[in-house]
This record gives structure tokens, sequence and C-alpha cells, in this order.
């Protein structure tokens, strides 16, 4: 982690619960969506263990909030992404890659449905709502695009359930991955998803309603105790452990959705109009230049803070790596790295200057586990 | 400033500065553009104070460019900004408010005109690209939008004059406020105009050839002795002084340009297509209901790092204060505050909530000097 210090303004915008994460120990911000983002509450490991064992509530506020309401909303919505939303259900969450018209990504949110002609897309790291105001300004669309004020807090770890169980009642447990619903505390209603960015399992709530959202996140820490709760936030080593990518580290406007492994969110074979369908029908045949992959590192220390070049024993680039951690259970650090194509297979062998000495690695699939 | 460190990563962009503003003693960063931009070398006074007297070379490289290129590169520009562009020159540098269909302010860079086909707009802190992608998208613009590899630095104080002469001729000193022009170094052409976040004076070098560009860089630190120059960045202190408003800070997307007394950059009276218009209108007639406004603080020092309600004794709210710092030359705080219509005479009194106590204060106009 670094030694420089942040400076605060109004231009990063704090959360509700900057102040409370303040008095909880938060150490390190880092800056998302013009917000602050607690990065660690001290010693990563400590809390990555933790994540695992036991439960954690993070102030995840922002992942903001893209309001498109209005008549042609679903159409908008498409048209920003290239998995196929014509079946897509009320109370449901879809993690969809935004793309531009060159299959550029844009940003990876997860897209909620809260009605025909209502939906949030809860960003990833950058402005998507200046593009869809540019779309719909030029489709002459009629939508309405705002940020509603719903700052999300995060329950993550395996005891998320017993947690949210004993504060909101037996409901909360029969949520499906990736459902939504809205449960009743404090006198109003909250949205509340299965979803998070750990793979511990965990909820998700969209907090609109302050004051009863506030008194929710209190309460959990009122009687969390039995359960091991402490604060914390999204966790570099748990969260490259478990294969999330993470917009503007892994992926950015230079990546297209097949380079990043998402396959499984693309559909081409229809016809639903949207940015970018041509450019992967193209990629799609040629296929793909460079992807994501995994990569182990025979190091037990790395801090990753831009793109680092992987070369073979030929001193030929084969990629770069984006992502970086010391993993407690592979007993070395791993990381995410874009490799290039001639150079896709498993255990290929690679040397990176860290810190100016040669460290070797190797190549590996995602995800890890 | 604050205690909490940043936790940096591929996603906060370092620049190619970074390596050397390290070295030169950086202590605070901010997040613009998603990069790093040096926040503070030490004490903001002691910057203050030299960039007052003396010359700074800064790390302005958060200052993306977004580049338009095209047949229709022209019509995108000026439809995106309520200043009248037609009769632009190239070689200038002009101030446009870019500004959506509710004349919601979305940023507010310098737009440089590199040809009668080919802009360049040096952004403030949002993804305006995304915002023109839309834009050209929706329109079927014939335009090409990217982001070149320029990373600027800057040259501020009053000294910068004598400083670029020394090192780049007397050709330097002829540029005009906001002109630009090409000036050859280390066997390249740099783009450099007369312009800077600052109110003392200087030049911002827009660096496209890296190697070329950085020699530039490390020759003004070899030859600067003599000019007292030092490492620095933007100055809190100063910018507000010299009231130099930050997008983000001062002023955002609920804010419009005559609210943020950007008049002499709105031009309505004519035939040129751009979005807002009519909005735009529609306020000059009404008039505005808040507005940009400075204040004097009864206290000698302040944080401010989110918006803080300003109270009249009566208890109504008059406004907010949304940057502020310590003045060396008033001997208070000031600060920058939108304030509501009602209260916009000079010396109202307000009273604003600093860390638990009331401190009294008095309404004023901009700028301050």
């Amino acid at each position: 982690m670094s030694n420089f210090y942040i400076a605060k303004s109004r231009r990063l915008r704090g959360t509700k619960y900057t102040s409370r994460v303040e008095k909880q120990g938060v150490t390190h911000y880092t800056v998302y969506n013009h917000m602050l983002l607690p990065a660690a509450f001290g010693p990563l490991d400590e809390l990555y263990h933790h994540l695992k064992e036991h439960v954690q509530v993070w102030d995840a506020a922002v992942q903001r909030q893209l309001e498109i309401s209005g008549k042609d909303s679903a159409k908008l919505v498409q048209l920003m992404t290239c998995r196929d939303l014509s079946k897509s259900k009320v109370g449901r969450c879809y993690y969809c890659p935004i793309i531009d018209d060159n299959a550029g990504l844009i940003n990876d949110p997860v897209v909620l449905k809260l009605s025909d002609t209502r939906w949030w897309i809860s960003l990833s790291d950058s402005d998507v709502g200046l593009f869809a105001k540019g779309l719909a300004i030029g489709r002459n669309f009629d939508v309405k695009i705002s940020e509603p004020d719903v700052d999300i807090f995060s329950v993550q770890g395996p005891k998320s359930f017993k947690l949210m169980e004993k504060v909101l009642g037996p409901k909360i447990t029969q949520l499906k991955f990736f459902g939504f619903d809205y449960f009743e505390f404090g006198g109003a209603k909250h949205l509340i998803a299965r979803s998070g960015w750990s793979k511990q399992g965990g909820y998700e709530v969209y907090m609109e309603h302050t004051e009863a959202g506030l008194a929710l996140y209190d309460k959990l820490f009122e009687v969390g105790d039995e359960f091991n709760l402490k604060p914390g936030c999204p966790n570099l080593i748990e969260r490259i452990e478990s294969s999330l990518l993470s917009y503007g580290n892994d992926m950015d406007l230079g990546d297209n959705p097949y380079e990043c492994g998402f396959d499984n969110y693309i559909n081409l074979d229809n016809d639903i109009e949207f940015l970018g369908k041509e450019a992967l029908k193209r990629i799609r045949s040629e296929g793909v230049k460079k992807k994501l992959m995994g990569v182990k590192l025979d190091i037990d220390n790395i801090s990753v803070t831009g793109s680092m070049n992987l070369y073979d024993s030929k001193n030929e680039l084969i990629g770069e790596l984006r992502s970086g951690s010391y993993n407690p259970m592979f007993k070395q650090a791993i990381g995410i790295a874009m490799i290039k194509k001639p150079y896709f297979k498993q255990s290929q062998e690679f040397k990176v200057n860290i810190n100016g000495k040669n460290v070797s690695g190797k190549v590996c699939d995602l995800p890890f586990i």
C-alpha cells in the first residue's frame, strides 16, 4: 500500500457512511465514480481471512445507480449492452458489459430491472450517465436519466445470511443469487439484492431512505458480535483469488468483452440492436488477439500500480500484468494479466521487472479456483 | 489535509511524471480523470507564497485531451458548448462550458483548435469522451474521438517567463494569453500554451513526445535554481484567492453556466445549434435562483471535504460552502459558495458549523481580488 495521503475535497464525494467508516478505522481510500471508496482498514490479509470465515459490512456507495426511466428506457439500456435483455425479469440483476460502437468496454455494471420502464445500472468506475445522455439526445429517446440518491452498503462473508436473517427475518435467506426484493426495516422498505463484490456470499442494500437505512447499518453492528462482524471493504487479495474483474484495473476501453472472458454475456444471434454488434461479430469470427488470464509469480509481495510488462525467455513481450497481490492460499503473488495471442498456453513462463529485479512467473487459466 | 492514505492501483493511472514527483517530495494526491494529481508537497502555504514569487513545474497530466477530428468535428464540439466557436482560430485556447440539454454543467474545459477538423478538449474531471461518443453515435457524425497520449506539465509563477525563455528562446515570451504554438526541444516540437491553473502567469506544455518532453521537464529543473524553481501542483490557497473555479468542487451537473458566472461564455443570440440553448434562454429570462459567490469566514483554519450549509441569523439556509482554505493575505479563511437568490447581497452574514462550532462569515462578490 502507498505512503501518500489523499487530499479530500467536495469533488471526491463522501458517502452516507464516510463518518462511520472513519470512526471504524478506515486507513486507505481509493476514488471511484468521483467518490471515496474504503480500500483498507489496516493490513489486507487480516480482513481477507476474516472475510472468508465471518461477515463484514462495506461502504459500497461508489457503485452509483444510473436510473433510466420512461417509454424508451428498455431500448436505451439494450442499446448500451451486448447482453440480450429482451427476456429480463423485474426483480433480477444482470451483469452487462457496456460497450461502444467499436466494442470497447465502457463499464461492466449490474443492471437491475425495477419495472419495464425503470432500470438501475449499478456502475463500475466511469461516467456512463454521460454516454447514456449523449445517446438519448442523439436518438431523441423518450427517457429520463438521473443519479438517484442511493448509497449501497454491502454485507459480505459466509455469516452474512445468519446476520441478515437475525435482523430482517427468514425471508431474506430465500433470495436467490442475483435476485432482489424489498425488505422492511425502520419504517421503510429497502431494496436488497443477493450479490456483492466477493465470492464469499452476501447481500447489497440499495439504501434510498437515509435514516432507516443508517439505522439498519447500525443495527447490524449492534447485533453483529455473535457473527464476528467487522467493518470491511472490497478486499484486493480475495477479489483477485476469486477472479472478480475490476474495470479500470483489469480492463478498459481498449479491451473488448471477448478479451475479458465475457462470452456468456454476449448475444449476437438475434435481431436486437446494440452498439458494437458488428464489431463483436468480426471479433468472434477472427478470434481474439489478447485475453485476460491469471498469473502466478515467484515472489511473496507485489504492488501493482500500473501495467507491468511480461517477457518470455527470448525477451518477447507476452502481455501485461494489471492487478496483483500476495495470496496466502497459494503462498505466492497472483495476478490478472492481459496476455497476447501466441502465449495463451497454460504454464507459459515469463519474467517481470519488480523494483529492479527480474521475477519469474507462469500464466494460468482464470478462475484461479 | 487528511490523514488517510491513497490506495494506488492501475485504475488510478499514474502520469509520465509520477516517478519524478514522488522523488521530488509529493505528499498528497487527489484523483482526477481516473489519474493521480499531486495535491501537496508538504504544507500548502509554503508553496502558495513560493508560487506568487517564483516559478513551479506541475504534473498536470490529468487534464486529459479529448481529441475530436474529422469532417463533423467542429459541429460536435459546438454542439457540446454554449460558447460560440464559429469564429474560433487555430492556435487559440477557448474556455468553454460543456452542458447537457438541461444546461447542467458537464465540464469546463479549455478547447484548443488545432485545425478546422481537429480539436483538443483539455478536460476537467468528468468523462466527456463518453458524452461525445454518445452524441456522435446518436447523430451519425463523421468524427473520430480519442484520448491521445498527451501528458501536460505546467510551468506557473511570475518567473515562468524568464525560465522558459532561457530554455526555449525569446519566441516563447511572445505568446499571448491563451495562445499556443509549437516550440522545439530535444529534437521534437512541443505544443505550448500560455495558460495554466493559477493567476501567477505561465505555460502549459502539451507533452506528446515522451522522451523529448521529459528531457524538457528535466532541463527546467537543471537550470531552474537561479529562478528558485520548485516542483509544485495546483495550490488550493492560490486558486481560491484567484477565484479559479474547480469542476466537481465548486460546480457540477446540478448547476448551470449562469449560476457559475460564465455569462461571457454563453452566446444565445445566433443560429448556432448547441445543447441546452432553450434551457439557457429560459434561465436568462427568469434569472438565476442561486449563484457562486465568495465568502470570508472568521476562522483561521478550514478543510472543506463536502458541501457545508450556511444559515442566516434566522436559521434560514442561504447556501452552501463548496471550497475553502485559510488565506494568508486576507488573514482569514475564504471560500467559494453557492448562494440562494434572496441572499446575493454583499456582506450577507451567515453561520456555518465547523467541527461542532458555529463560525460566522460574510458573503462577498467574486473575484476576491
